[in-house]
C-alpha cells in the first residue's frame, strides 16, 4: 500500500484528554477519530490491527472448536426481562424503544440471546457440549469513558458460551478456554496476569481474569511475593492474622463513658490503645436479597416480593450491622455475595441511627435487637474488644465475642490489603493495579435454569445444561499491546498485530530510489508481507518521524548513497541502530525475520 | 469440518411466516433463526457464506481504492441534527437517550459520520478524492419487517462515502463503483438488473440501483422491449404519446351542467367520451417546500421558516393544484422532487373543498386563483379538453391550455406503466417487479455544504467537496443469492459464496468407508477447499436428503460397493445424475473444478 493511497492523518499534537500513552498515540498515528465522548472510529490503519486482533481470537477459538455465530446487536428487551438483568442492571444498559412501544437493548453482553437460541435447538445430549461465540458490537453506558478506547461506551467483544451437560465437560472447555486466552495474549505480544477468583485455599476455579498492569487499571490486584497466588481485591482473601482464644474471656463487659468520642482513631487516643481491640459495627443496605431473613431479627416483618411476574422472590431491601475488627475494611462484593443482594451500601445515617437507636459513632453489636449481626471471621477470635455502646458517649470495654453478642453469620468480609499473608502458602502479599482483558466464567445454571433450558439425557430424562462464558474485549487489548510496546517516538508494533509488517522509505520517490523501493514493496508483497510504502513528496525528517510513530516491525531505507553500494537500510522498530543489507537479500532476510516473527 | 462437531439444526417445517423461498431455505438448513420480528441470528452454516459475501465485497471496494473504516454503531444524534435527517427521517430512525439524556440514533446510514470524519481531517486537495467505506450492522425500525432477512430490522450494509475536488472526480469514482458493483454480484452468481435513475433522453446519470427480480419485490421497474433502458417507476419518463397542438383552440370553453358527476368514470359514461380527453386536478399538501413560492398565487402569505436553528429556511405546508390527463396518474416522487419538497400527499378533502370553492370531483385549474398549478406536460398538448368547474354539478368543456388557463409550472409528473414507450428508442415498456440489493449515486454538495466541509484547493482558495454514496445490504444479497439459485430440494450455492465447497457422505461413517473420506477430506482441506463431512450416525437417506437442502456446490458418495472398485461418487448439486471417479483422481479432479468455479 502507498502512504498517498491511503488515509493516514498523523498529528504532532495530543488530544488534551488522552493521558495515557495508546489514547495519544492512537490519535497522533492516525489510527483512530472521536466521534464523541466514549465514542470512537477507527480509521483504515487502527482497523487493519483491529481486525488482526479479532483473527487471532476467531483462530483459536475455532481450534478449540467454538462455532462463530451472529446475533443482532439490538436484542429483545423480553429476553433480559426473562433473565432478571433488566431490573438488576443498572443504567448501563442501554434501553430502546420501537416505534412499537417494544422494549430493545443495545447489547452489553448476549447470555440471554445465546441461550434463548440453545433452549430452542438443542434437545438431546448428543448436541452438548456446544460452544458458542459472536465477535460483535457491544455497547456499555459508562457514566465516565475515558482513556480512548481503553474505556468506551461502544466495543467489539468476543463472547463466548458453553453449555454442557455436566460439570466435568463444562471443567474441560474452561480448562480449554484458559489455554486458548493465554495463546491469544501470547500471539497479541501481551504480559497478562491470569488472576483467579477464588482460587487456592478455597478449592474449585469458577471464575479467572486475564489482567494487564496498568497505572490506571480498574482493579486492584493482589499478588504473592512467594507463590503464584494472585487474586482480585474483590475476591482475595488471606490468612488469618488472628488465633482463635484457646480458653474463655477473663474480664467482664464494661460500659464506658466517652465523651464526644466517636471515629477509632479519637477512641484510640482516648483508650491509648490499638484499633486491632475494637469492633466496628457498621449499618448497611442491601437490595433485592435472595437469602431467607424469616428468622432474623426484624425479619419476620419483611416480605418477599418479585420484581415483576417471571423474577424469583427477593426482599426489596433489608438491613443489616456487620461486625469488623476496627482496623480492617468491609469488601462490598464479599458482603453481597454473602446476602445474595444486588447491591449493598451503607445506610443513610438516619436509618443507621433509627435502627441502632444510637448516635452515629456509637453502634455495637451488644444488645442490638432490630437487625441481624454478620461478623467478619476476625470477630469471632475477639475476647476482650471495645464496641460502640449503643447510646451517646458510651462505648464498651472487654466485650467478649460468643459471651457477650453473637452473630447470625460469620463469613470472610475483610478486604484484603498488601502486607496481608497469602492464602496459599503465607508470604506476604503485594498490590498492582490492572486492566481486565478477558474473563472465562463457570456461571452453572443461572441463565439455563432462570430461562428453563431443558435437553433429555441418555436416559431419556429431562435436564438442565450447565453453562460457561468467556469475553474478551477487542479495543481494550489493542490499545493494552500499544500500552505495552512503545517508546517516546511512537508505537512498537509486534508482527502479529501490526497494521503492516514492513515500512519503505525511500529517502526521495524518484529515479533509482523510487525504482528499488517500487521492486522491494513488489517482492515483499509476493510473499504476503504488508507493506507501506512511503511515496510521499515529504522531507525524509518527516517520513522518519511518522514512521517512528506508526511504529510498524521492519523500516527499510532505499537511499542514494547505499543504493550506490547495492544496499539498503534494515532497522527493526524496537533496534537501536540500521544494518546495511544487500538489495538482493534484503526481501528474504525480511520474510524470515517476519516468519520467525510470526511463529512465536 | 465434521458435521457431528458443527451446529446445523436443519429443520423438515418451515416456520409458518416463511413465504419466499429464500426465508424458508435460510431456517430448514439451519443457517438463521429468529430472535424478534425482523431481528435474525446467523448460524454457523449461515454466518459462514455471509462472512464470503462481505469479503467479495470488501475485495472489490479495496481493489478501487476504497479505504475500510470502523466508525460507531450507536452514533450522535447531534450529527443528525446537523443534516436536517434527525427531522426528515420518520420513525424508521431509531433514537435512543442515554442516561445523559443525550440524543443517539441507531445507524440506518452514515453520510453524517462519514463527513464528519472528513470534515475534521481533510484540510487539503492533496487529500482527495477520498474513498472511505465500513461494513457495519444498521437498524431500520420498519414498520412491516417480513420475508426473513430480506426486510429486517437490523441488517449488514456496506456503505461507501466518496468526497472530490470536483464533478470529473465524482464521475470516475462513480463509474468503478458501477463496474465494482458489476463485478461484486456476478462472484456472487446474482443476474442484476442495473436501473439508472434518470438515464438517456434526460442526459447524465445521477444514480443507478442494483435490483434482482423477484415477485414480492419493493419496486416496480420499467423495461423497454427494444434497447438498454431500465428505470424505477419512481423516476421512468417515456416518449410523450401526444403532439403539442400546430393551431390554435377552435371552440369556445362552455360551461355545462354535470349532476352529481364527480368521477371520470361517470363524466366518461355522461360524456360519452374518454378519460384521456378530461384534465384531472388534484389538490396537493406539500411538506417542507424549498423552492421559493412568494410569486405564487397565494405564497404571499406564506412565510419560511427554519425547522432547527441550522437547518435551510423552507414552507413548512403548502398546497398546489396539479393537473394531468384523466387517465394517467400522478407519480408522487416526480412531484416532490419538482417542489423539493420532503414530502408530498393529496390534500384533506376539506382542504381541498376550502381551496379550490367546490365539491370533491368539481377541482379544475380554470379560475383556480388561491393556490398554484402545476401542470403534467401532457395538459399542455391539451386543447379541447373537459375539466371540473369549480363549483357543485358544474364542469367546463373545449377548455384550452394557454387560452384558458395556465399553470405555474409544467414538469413531467406521470406514473409511466407498462405499455407506454421508452424515452430513449420509443420501444414498449414493460414492468417487472425487484429488490434492491445496491445503490450508488451522486450526492452533490448536499452534506458537505449542509455540513460546512472546506478544504482548500491548489490556489490557496477554500472550496467545498462534492460526494457520492454507495451502498450494498449484505443480507438482502445472500438472501437473494439463494432466490436465485435453489430447487425443490434445497440451495444451489455457487461455489464463491457456499458456506463449504464439498460435501462427503460416507454412506457408513466406519471402516474402509471412514478411512476413504477421512483421507479424501484431509487431501481436500489441505488444497485449501471447505469440506463438510457428514460423519453423523444417520441414515444415507436422511444425510441425503440434508446434503440436498444444505446444497454444498459438490457431494462426494463414499459407498462400500464403489469403494471395491476404487472408486467414489462426485455430484454437481446443480447436475442430474452422478459420476464414478476413481478414489486416487477425486480430490484434483474436485480442485480443478472448484478453483474454476471461483475463477469466474
Amino acid at each position: 500500500m502507498r502512504f498517498s493511497q491511503t488515509f493516514i492523518p498523523t498529528l504532532r499534537e495530543v488530544p488534551a484528554d488522552a493521558v495515557i500513552p495508546s489514547h495519544r498515540l492512537m490519535f497522533r498515528a492516525g489510527m483512530l477519530r472521536k466521534l464523541a465522548n466514549g465514542l470512537f472510529a477507527y480509521l483504515p490503519l487502527g482497523l487493519r490491527s483491529f481486525r488482526k486482533v479479532e483473527q487471532i481470537i476467531r483462530e483459536e477459538m475455532d481450534a478449540i472448536g467454538g462455532l462463530e455465530i451472529k446475533p443482532t446487536v439490538i436484542v429483545p428487551g423480553d429476553l433480559w426481562k426473562e433473565s432478571g438483568r433488566w431490573d438488576a442492571m443498572g443504567e448501563s444498559l442501554l434501553r430502546v424503544k420501537n416505534r412499537l412501544d417494544a422494549d430493545f437493548v443495545v447489547s452489553p453482553t448476549a447470555e440471554e440471546v445465546f441461550t434463548a437460541i440453545v433452549r430452542d435447538e438443542v434437545s438431546s445430549y448428543r448436541q452438548l457440549p456446544l460452544t458458542l461465540y459472536q465477535i460483535n458490537t457491544k455497547y456499555r453506558d459508562e457514566i465516565r469513558p475515558r482513556y480512548g478506547v481503553m474505556r468506551g461506551r461502544e466495543f467489539v467483544m468476543k463472547d463466548a458460551y458453553s453449555y454442557h451437560p455436566n460439570e466435568a465437560s463444562l471443567e474441560e472447555t474452561y480448562q480449554a478456554m484458559g489455554q486458548a486466552y493465554r495463546r491469544i495474549f501470547k500471539r497479541c505480544g501481551l504480559s497478562v496476569l491470569p488472576v483467579r477468583a477464588d482460587s487456592g485455599a478455597m478449592g474449585g476455579t469458577g471464575s479467572e481474569e486475564f489482567m494487564v498492569e496498568s497505572d490506571i487499571g480498574d482493579n486492584t490486584l493482589l499478588f504473592c511475593k512467594t507463590c503464584e497466588y494472585a487474586a482480585n481485591v474483590e475476591k482475595a482473601s488471606c490468612q488469618p492474622d488472628f488465633t482463635l482464644p484457646s480458653a474463655e474471656a477473663k474480664k467482664n463487659i464494661e460500659k464506658i463513658d466517652t465523651p464526644s468520642v466517636k471515629t477509632i482513631n479519637e477512641l484510640c487516643a482516648f483508650l491509648k490503645t490499638d484499633a486491632k481491640n475494637f469492633i466496628k459495627t457498621l449499618i448497611y443496605k442491601a437490595l433485592n436479597v435472595e437469602l431467607d431473613l424469616s428468622e432474623t431479627p426484624g425479619g419476620e416483618k419483611l416480605e418477599k416480593r418479585k420484581p415483576r411476574a417471571d423474577a424469583p422472590e427477593v426482599y426489596p431491601e433489608a438491613f443489616f450491622a456487620v461486625a469488623i475488627r476496627g482496623d480492617l475494611d468491609v469488601n462490598e462484593v464479599k458482603l453481597a455475595a454473602v446476602l445474595k443482594a444486588s447491591e449493598v451500601a451503607l445506610a443513610p445515617d438516619a436509618e443507621a441511627e433509627r435502627l441502632t437507636g444510637a448516635p452515629l459513632g456509637f453502634a455495637g453489636p451488644v444488645g442490638l435487637t432490630k437487625i441481624p449481626v454478620i461478623a467478619d471471621t476476625t470477630v469471632t477470635a475477639m475476647q476482650d474488644a471495645i464496641t460502640g455502646g449503643l447510646a451517646r458517649d458510651v462505648h464498651y470495654t472487654h466485650v467478649a465475642y460468643g459471651r457477650d453478642f453473637t452473630s447470625w453469620r460469620t463469613a470472610d468480609l475483610r478486604i484484603v490489603r498488601a502486607g496481608d499473608r497469602c492464602p496459599q502458602c503465607g508470604g506476604e502479599l503485594y498490590e498492582k493495579k490492572g486492566n481486565e482483558l478477558g474473563h472465562i466464567f463457570k456461571l452453572g445454571y443461572k441463565y439455563t435454569q432462570g430461562m428453563q433450558v431443558r435437553y433429555l439425557d441418555e436416559n431419556g430424562k429431562s435436564q438442565v445444561p450447565t453453562m460457561g462464558c468467556y469475553g474478551i474485549g477487542i479495543d481494550r487489548t489493542l490499545a493494552s499491546i500499544i500500552e505495552e510496546h512503545h517508546d517516546d517516538a511512537g508505537i512498537i508494533w509486534p508482527s502479529s498485530v501490526a497494521p503492516y509488517q514492513v515500512l519503505i522509505i525511500p529517502v526521495k520517490y524518484e529515479g533509482e530510489m523510487q525504482a528499488a523501493a517500487d521492486k522491494l514493496t513488489a517482492e515483499l508483497e509476493h510473499a504476503g508481507i504488508e507493506v507501506l510504502l512511503d511515496d510521499r513528496p515529504e522531507r525524509p525528517g518527516v517520513k522518519f518521524k511518522d514512521g517512528d510513530l506508526i511504529g510498524l516491525p521492519y523500516r527499510v531505507v532505499v537511499g542514494d548513497k547505499n543504493l550506490a553500494g547495492n544496499c539498503v537500510e534494515i532497522k527493526p522498530r524496537n533496534a537501536k541502530e540500521n544494518r546495511l543489507v544487500s538489495l538482493h537479500e534484503a526481501p528474504q532476510e525480511l520474510i524470515t525475520l517476519i516468519r520467525k516473527d510470526l511463529l512465536n
